[in-house]
């Protein structure tokens, strides 16, 4: 089974942490640049990475309020997988957050340094949410070299 | 060639960079929680991770002031790979890190799962270097939950 799993620690309700990422106010202070609309069930959603001028379209496949967030992207360059966000409480002021992408293609020759970039991305991903929402730091992102 | 590269810009001068590394008053605040002496070629050196209940002893293998760090670690589990870090001055007030990490085993079975974690642990490392470096944050380091 071709997956990656991220888990953080980070002090702040899970409703913070789930805003954080659903609401296209909040998510070019630690991740995407913009994001076409909220978060909801169903929707096709555009991210744009002003930076590495990139976009990508999201397909939010299940939201579960202040819980859950599956997603799929990628399909349009035949590498899909899907994402899917768990927000644990842990004392009403603490999350854990764990992400898991899933459906890599094993027989892909670049499989394994594909795995590495998506996990880098995850890591940096939830270190600049974990420095956002802790410290208000929005300065973070967009400082990984590729 | 199984070795793994992560490349960082941080808003600092290299001196900064490579002092934050070396200095084993520095380095609690980012990454280790401690390092038993300043790095220098040819030492030995002990770093704790109180968080994970850890400690390893790296080789300092070479040092070029506020450019370059190469260190050997891991040797006692057999796993033994070379971390070399890179500083470039990209105009007197900030840098590039660069850093490889080499020598993994092609032939373990859990290289892919060894190579993920390592991948992790240097975006990791680096979101909290710049953190701490560009804005003084020192609370970022050991929240990633394995």
């Amino acid at each position: 089974m071709m997956e990656i799993t991220t888990k953080f620690k980070i002090d702040q309700p899970t409703k913070e942490v789930f805003d954080a990422i659903v609401n296209p106010n909040k998510i070019g202070n630690f991740w995407f640049s913009s994001s076409s609309e909220r978060w909801e069930q169903g929707k096709m959603v555009t991210l744009r990475y002003d930076e590495y001028e990139a976009k990508g379209v999201i397909t939010v496949l299940e939201i579960q309020e202040n819980k859950k967030i599956v997603f799929s992207w990628g399909a349009e360059s035949g590498e899909g997988t899907v994402v899917t966000i768990t927000l644990e409480d842990l004392d009403h002021t603490s999350t854990k957050i764990e992400v898991i992408e899933s459906g890599f293609k094993e027989d892909d020759p670049e499989i394994v340094n594909i795995m590495l970039g998506q996990k880098g991305g995850w890591v940096y991903m939830l270190s600049c949410l974990k420095a956002y929402l802790e410290q208000g730091i929005t300065t973070l992102r967009a400082s990984l070299i590729h």
